[in-house]
């Protein structure tokens, strides 16, 4: 078992590997080890209308679950390639403030199972939902396949 | 009938109205009045694999069927609001190099239907399939629900 990972050093790293996330307003992490929250500031991820870019968010949300796949998996000590693989994503209100996007771990048993499935394997899935949340509003949800195979 | 939208005038207004779009290597879309392409370079939409961020390529294919529903309104003289409504994705393979973010408006019909119903209720909606296409590999697919409105 791999020590807790930092929300500045998970930041600082995403920052450093995804160009991308160095211009999407991304404040530090909060990761217990179960749920994962990435504040992130509306300015930067505006659109036309002055309310959240849709593809800023959808990208956002994206990235939130193959972070907890990827910070569940390290600190279980794996190292493995993570990529997304499906995703169904809802729109449901516009975004007018700075957001949260956050995501939980399934229960321990689904980690059980699909950890000893990487073993037997080299590779194994995560099925997670995720959201951006404005408040008590939940703006956008997706729901997400990750794959995770030996590199 | 409004006039054709050039690439470069449409690129230009992508970048002061959506701030991310000026960090995504966009160079000039190509828009026939049918098909849009939006060519985009690998270097600034990397992930820790070196291959294409996920969270990338869905921004840009959720920003090309928002921009072919606009630019088709916008040429049928209507300044309506378009946003996204849900959207399926599927990550079909790695992008290793620069890559086209591509779709294509409906057949006459589906438009012709979608137009007045818009001139009826203020409100339609388009259903699309986005690519993001390196070479002739498909490597990404997003089917998408675009509503539009009267602002």
């Amino acid at each position: 078992m791999a020590e807790r990972v930092s929300g500045e050093a998970f930041l600082a790293r995403l920052k450093r590997e995804i160009p991308l996330t160095c211009h999407m307003g991304l404040s530090t992490p909060n990761w217990n080890g179960q749920q994962l929250q990435m504040p992130a500031a509306l300015a930067p991820n505006v659109n036309d209308k002055g309310t959240g870019f849709g593809g800023s968010q959808v990208a956002l949300a994206t990235l939130c679950g193959w972070s907890i796949t990827t910070l569940w998996l390290e600190e279980a000590g794996i190292k493995a390639s993570v990529v997304v693989k499906e995703s169904q994503v809802e729109y449901l209100k516009p975004v007018t403030g700075d957001f949260v996007v956050e995501t939980e771990l399934p229960t321990q048993a689904v980690l059980d199972e699909a950890l000893s499935r990487y073993r037997d394997r080299g590779r194994t899935r995560l099925n997670l939902e995720v959201r951006v949340r404005q408040g008590e509003t939940v703006a956008l949800r997706l729901q997400g396949q990750y794959v995770a195979f030996e590199p």
